[in-house]
Parts: structure tokens; C-alpha cells; sequence
């Protein structure tokens, strides 16, 4: 009992500290370790292996939506990073510069990508000659780095590892659809798989992405009632395409130019997972991510049979999920600890009790229910409890993401006192001029996370900032 | 038959230009584009789909015998890399430098890796403590760096994908044991998933790995005569665990060293696919990596329950392989030609007439055997004939490999005569010196390939090139 305390202990409290306790989850659950390169990050084995399951999941959500993936080069030459006027300017101020290759000068610099629509475009220009080559439907998973001054674990890294997909289409209306397609992937994903329910709507220009027409998002809500941009999904007219030169002739036998996207989900996700489920005995993972979904712990181990019938247990599992046994030297109460900080979806236990009774006992990680379960019934009452953790956790971080969601109808000292008061989403209506946006950042501290597609009735015809007529409404909040 | 001609005329044949030829399949089979960025290439679809299936059949090996994936970072400062004296003269004059983060000037270049020794061991002294924390077995999938002069798609090329393992044990013999045995899983892979046959050996001092006390090959042999180093596996000893200052308390209670191994394949293994296997018509595709395993060409598509039969089929063969069909516009003949250059083993033809004999043509890619098969048996003869594809395909270059490989008894000009008349493998007795390896570098154009692990009687008792004892048999021949 000692040894479980001590580990709980070394976990900062979330109402105590909120950012030393992500740090702590991060660290005591193995996630990262701090690198000797400033601003990135070693992902290790236990948090590699949830990207690799969120990798694998997103992945076929891609294909099963028509994409193909590819590898594009690491390096972006200046001039063509220079091509599209407004991507530049966005990404220039923040990219790692190779001006040396071996013991030469290069003559012209290369940046290491931050993004790869020009890399991309440059592609594109090559392949696309006919509507017959449209639509291009293409994505890449690798990283990208961006000079960050300061940065957090997964959170915010000079290096962190993506998706980006990049496609091109015949038409402007295809294109816009492939942007909500792909926002709706993003969506799907996380409330599916990762358990987090999220807001879908579109950036104000403010906020939306360098060189983008339009850029969509999805918005978590993290423990802390900060905000969390999920996944984007950006719609590009034909600006990159004139900058390119990229044309093909169309069914009409006109040279057009094609329209564009972008979309893109990275290791920040993992961030959001932590930081919507976790609790002060560390990690909650979402079954379908979690690198081990059941974990079997003999109870009295050395007596006669309980690990010939654990090893049976786990044959019997590991067809239908992904299980593991510790039957190391370690206390049960250290184990449960362990497991507990790990995030493991289900707790197995099976002791010398049990056995007699044909029986084990299942714990679950998101609310430490206790389940005694028949083992003639395992192998459904497993995927069962498991699909039953999902939605309990779904439905425990909706519920949350409901009462940090208010509405402010008033004015500009009605939003201050709100977002220095109660930390969440704020509904406010809004008129449109970024001089408010501006002004709500400086003196409430908050963003327009975005403009919800879901607008209902107006919340009220006045801006919550200036009081001139409102055009819509827009989630506000702090975010990370 | 005027357009399959065309396609076919498109490739350059091996016999008049081994080197266009193989430029030739790259680029109609679509596998690469050559980028903006001099020396690195835009993997395409069809080639990325190729890498994807390599890494799912390897990752699992990987799995199967205990190892995890992490992920170190892009960069390495230039402090990192001059830890290991030898490591670093290897690698530095190749090197990409970053020296500028947005508009700053770095007090510290950071290199763009060019293999990730530097950065496991860095790792490594921050997570080994204890004996218990060994073996760690560590891999990555990533991209890496080094700065080429010339380059060709897959041969050589200044970015390149890869895996790199990074292990390290408690005991030298635990090391040896673990480098062997992931030559083996390389060895393995090649030939029962790529159908290559391999010979594994050591490489000779001169050619090991920067800061390796030993390094394993093994090394294929391409059909224009040339070897190609296909993956290798190295020992390092504690060389780097001594500059990095990694110890661990052993069993002992001594503080120890531990001791490390590293082992890569990389995108190079396609290039060994194409020029194996490939003939004038283009790629021939191993079954176990290949995109797209079984194509469906329907065959007067237009007759009444034609489409309606294939459509039948695919969804019939769906479960059991990678099949796609082909009812575009384009002839039957054309479509030949087309999946023959793109190397789908098998192509599967329906018409009318097969329809009314229940039954359908199936050709093999590798040999173009025609086989009729009732419809009925359709589920259990393609995955046997996927087989038959497979053995026939190792077959074939393994009996290449064999009249490719002969023995050099005398002395300096008889292996220069034979190096200049007889491309292959060359097999002679060497005195250990390296004097001898430069001068036959230097005088005949070959360079040593490995001492293979298969020595059995030895060709002769005297060096080939210097006439002094010999002390092993080396593989000799001109390489990729």
C-alpha cells in the first residue's frame, strides 16, 4: 500500500495545478520524454503506440473516403514557399532554415516543412493535365516543424507528427465538399473512437489559415474549460492552383484551374485525450485507441492454478482484444495503481475465489465499477464493457462540455467578467469586424474558437462587443 | 494494339539500357516524380502503396519478436553528434545543417538526421538505470537525410524512408544474438515476402557502419549483374554507451555498460524489387507487397451479364485479396499492357464465352501462363496461384542468382578479366588486408559485397589479389 500511494502521490492534483498535472500524466504514464533538441519531443514506446492505433483508425477512415497516401519531400526551397503570397507571410517567421549541406553554402535555402501545400501544388502542376485526373485525393502521415518559442508535450512542439491530406478537384462546389467531408471524418473520429464530443464550425478570417478561402474546425473542451482546436479542414478556391500554374482542361475543352483542400489532425490530439478524460489517478484512454485494452491481474498469485488460469484467460482474450497479463513480483495493489495511471480501459482480476466460482472480476477505468463476470460469458461481456467505458466516457465529457457552455447576451463588461469567471465556452453574438475579436482578446482574454454551423436562433441581434448588429453567433473561449 | 504497342515501345529495353530501362519503369509505372528539391522524389501512390504493404509485413516481424516503435526527433544538434568520434567523421561531411529558427541566427547547428544512433543513446541515458530496464528494443519509421552528389529514385536519394532499430542489452552476447537475428527477419522477409534470395554475411572493416564494431549484410543481386545492399545489422559494442555515459546496476550491483545494436531497411528495398524481378514490359510485383494482387478485366464489356459477372467476382475475391477491376474505355489490349507495366501478378479475364463455361482466364505476370479456372474454385486456386507466382518469381532469381555466381581461383588479373567480362557475383579468397580491397576497387571496379556466413571449403589458400594467405572468402562484385 505504500509503494500505490507513493505512485498516486507523484501526480499533481487537477484542481491543485492543472498544467503540473498534464506534465506529471505525461511523464509517470511514460507518454514522452523531453529530448536534448530544444522544443521536441521522444515519443515513447506507450504514447507511440496510441498514435499508431489513432494512425491506423484514421487511416482507413481515409481510404474508405477514397484517399491514397503518399510521401512528400522533407524540404520546401525558399522560392517556392514563396510562390502563394499569404502562406508565406504566415509560415516564414516560424520555419527551421537548412542553409548548409555537408561543407557547403547552399545557394538557395531549404525550410524544413511546415506544411506541405506548396510541395504538393509543385506535384500537382506535373500530373493534372485533364478533368480525367481529377479529382486527386491525396494524404501523407510525417511531421512538420514550426519554431515555437515555448512548447508543451504534444500540446505544442517544434516537431510534432500529422496527416495532411491535399486534394484537387474539378470544381469549386466538389472541393467545398470534400472540406466538409473531411471536417465530418474528423468529427465522426473523435466522437467514435477517442470518446470526445466536438464542435464543428468555420474559423473567422482572423483565425483561419494562411492562404485558405475558408478554413473549418472542430472544437474540444478540455477539463480545465480551455478550448482545444481538434482538426482542420481548409478550402482553398484556386488561389494556389493560379500560383502554381496548375491547369487542366476541362470537359469543355477550356484550361481551368482546379480547386483545392487541405486537412490535417496531429499528435495534439493526444493532448486532448488526456486532458478531456484523464483524472487524478492519471491516463483514461478510449478503448479504441488504448495500446492495451484489458489488463489481467492474477490475485494470490503463487497459489496452486490462479496462473494457469489467468494464461488461460489471456489465449481466450487476445482474439478479441488487446490484452495483456502482469504477473510480475509487483503487490496487486501496485498493479492496480499502474494500470489505473496508464489509462487501461478494463481491469481484470482473477484469484483463487474467483476460480472456484467460475468467475473474475472487471473493473472499469472510467468510473471503477466493480463487475463480476461468469467466465462461460468473457468473450461477449468483454467487447460489451468495453463499448460501455466509450460511452460512459463519451457521455461524461458531454455532459461536462454542457455546463461550461453558457450564453452571454450583454455587452462587452458582461463577456469580461464571464471569461475571467467561469472558465468554458462562451456563446456571444458577433458583427463580423475583427477590431472586436481583437478587442475581446486583449481585454478578456478569449478567441473565436469559431462560427458553429449549428446557428439555431440568433442568441441576440446585438455584438456582445460593440453593440452594432450582430451576423452570427461565435464560440469564445481561451485555448490552448 | 497501335496503343498497347505504344506503351510498350515507352520502356527502354533492358539489354540496350539496363539504367533507362529501370528510369523507365520508375516513372510509367508511376511510382515516383522527380521533385523540385534536387535529389529528393515525391513517392506516388502506386509506389507509396508498395512501402505501405513493406512496412505492415516487416512491422509485424518487428512485433513478433518483441521490438516497440518510437519516435526520436528530425534534428540533431552538432554537439550530440560529435559524441562518437567515428560516428560523426562518417556522417558530417553528409549532412544537412539548420542554421537559422524563423529569423534567428541558432547559437548551435542542428543536423537533420542521418540515422538516429546519436538520439537513441541520448534517450537511452535518461530511461536505463537498472538491468530491469534491459533488453529495450526499440524501431522507428521516418525519413533521414544524407547529402548525395548523384541520385536515382529508391538507389539513392538524399531523403530517404526507412526503419532503424535501436536496441540495447545487458550482456555483448545478448547484442551479437539480437543482430542476428534481425538479419534473419531481413533475410526472411526478402524471400518469403519480396521473393528475393539473399546472402547474408559480414561486411569487411572498410565497409562497416561509422562507430560499428561489426556489421551484417544482406546482399541480392540485381539482374544487369550488380549487388544491391539490402538491409543491414550492426553491433556497436559499448562504444557509444561509453561516450554517452549509459550504465545500468547489473545483477551484480556493479555499474555496467550496456551493450547496443542498429539494423535499417529502407525504400532502397523497392529499387531492388523493380531490378529483380522486372522485365521489358516493366515492374514484375511480388504477391505479398503488391498494391493491387488480381486484376478483373472484363472482356466485351459491353455484351449483356458481362459487367454484371465481374462485378460478381471482385466482390467474391474481395475477402481473400487485393483485387480491383479495370471497365474504363480503354481495350482489353491496352489494359494488358497496362497492369503488365504496373506488375499485378495476376490478371484475371471474363467474357461471354467464360461466363457460359462457368469458368475464367487467369494469366500469371511473372511467366504469362495462361490457366483456365471454373468459377467455382475461384476462392482456393488464386490465393494457390498467388503462390505459384510468388515461387516462381524466387525460383527464377535465385537460378539468376546461381549462373550469375562463379568462383576466382587465381590471381589479381584473372579477377580483373573476370570483373570486366562476367557481371555477378564474384567469389575469392582474401588475406584481410585492406590494401587488397582498394586495389581491387581500384584495378577491376569492385568493391567487397560480404564474408558470407556459408564458408564451407575454402576457394583457395591464397589472397586473390596479393597472392598471401588468405584468411576468409569474400563476395566481390561492382554494387548499387
Amino acid at each position: 500500500m505504500a509503494k500505490q500511494k507513493k505512485l498516486v502521490e507523484e501526480i499533481t492534483s487537477m484542481d491543485v495545478d492543472f498544467a503540473q498535472w498534464y506534465t506529471d500524466v505525461v511523464k509517470k504514464a511514460e507518454l514522452v520524454d523531453y529530448s536534448g533538441v530544444r522544443g521536441c519531443m521522444v515519443i515513447r514506446p506507450y504514447g507511440y503506440a496510441i498514435w499508431e492505433n489513432i494512425q491506423k483508425n484514421l487511416d482507413q477512415r481515409f481510404k474508405d473516403t477514397g484517399h491514397e497516401n503518399v510521401a512528400m519531400p522533407l524540404f520546401i526551397p525558399e522560392s517556392l514557399l514563396q510562390k502563394e503570397k499569404d502562406h508565406v507571410e504566415g509560415f516564414a517567421p516560424e520555419v527551421a532554415w537548412v542553409t548548409m549541406g555537408g561543407s557547403e553554402e547552399l545557394t538557395e535555402r531549404l525550410c524544413v516543412r511546415p506544411t506541405s501545400e506548396t510541395l504538393f501544388c509543385d506535384h500537382y502542376a506535373r500530373v493534372i493535365h485533364s478533368y480525367r485526373d481529377l479529382p486527386k485525393l491525396y494524404n501523407q502521415w510525417c511531421s512538420v516543424v514550426r519554431w515555437e518559442k515555448s512548447t508543451r508535450p504534444f500540446l505544442r512542439t517544434m516537431e510534432f507528427w500529422w496527416q495532411e491530406g491535399h486534394t484537387m478537384h474539378e470544381t469549386a462546389e466538389e472541393a467545398i465538399e470534400e472540406t466538409e467531408r473531411m471536417l465530418n471524418v474528423y468529427a465522426d473520429f473523435c466522437e467514435q473512437a477517442l470518446a470526445i464530443p466536438v464542435i464543428k464550425g468555420q474559423k473567422t478570417d482572423k483565425e483561419k489559415f494562411a492562404g485558405a478561402e475558408a478554413t473549418y474546425t472542430i472544437e474540444a473542451l478540455m477539463h480545465d474549460g480551455k478550448a482545444l482546436q481538434s482538426g482542420t479542414s481548409h478550402y482553398f478556391g484556386d488561389g494556389f492552383a493560379k500560383a502554381f500554374d496548375i491547369t487542366f482542361t476541362g470537359r469543355d475543352n477550356t484550361l481551368q484551374y482546379p480547386h483545392q483542400t487541405s486537412w490535417g489532425m496531429s499528435t495534439r490530439i493526444i493532448g486532448a485525450i488526456i486532458m478531456t478524460h484523464g483524472d487524478d489517478s492519471g491516463l483514461v484512454l478510449p478503448p479504441a485507441i488504448a495500446p492495451i485494452q484489458v489488463m489481467i491481474i492474477p490475485i494470490a498469485q503463487h497459489k496452486p492454478g490462479v496462473l494457469d488460469k489467468a494464461n488461460e484467460l489471456l489465449l481466450k482474450l487476445k482474439n478479441i482484444c488487446r490484452v495483456k497479463m502482469d504477473d510480475s513480483d509487483q503487490s496487486p495493489g501496485w498493479k492496480f495503481a499502474e494500470y489505473e495511471m496508464k489509462g487501461v480501459p478494463l481491469r481484470l482480476e482473477i484469484g483463487p475465489k474467483d476460480i472456484e466460482n467460475n468467475q473474475c472480476v472487471v473493473v472499469r477505468r472510467d468510473n471503477r465499477e466493480k463487475i463480476v463476470v461468469s467466465l462461460d460469458e468473457l468473450e461477449t461481456r468483454i467487447p460489451q464493457l468495453l463499448q460501455d467505458v466509450h460511452d460512459g466516457m463519451y457521455q461524461k465529457a458531454l455532459d461536462r462540455r454542457k455546463s461550461m457552455t453558457y450564453e452571454v447576451t450583454g455587452g462587452l463588461d458582461d463577456i469580461i467578467k464571464a471569461a475571467s469567471t467561469r472558465p468554458g465556452f462562451i456563446k456571444a453574438a458577433w458583427c463580423g469586424d475583427v477590431k472586436c475579436e481583437e478587442q475581446l482578446k486583449e481585454q478578456a482574454g478569449i478567441t473565436s474558437r469559431c462560427m458553429p454551423f449549428d446557428q439555431k436562433e440568433p442568441i441576440s441581434d446585438k455584438c456582445v462587443c460593440c453593440g452594432k448588429e450582430a451576423k452570427t453567433t461565435v464560440i469564445w473561449g481561451k485555448a490552448y
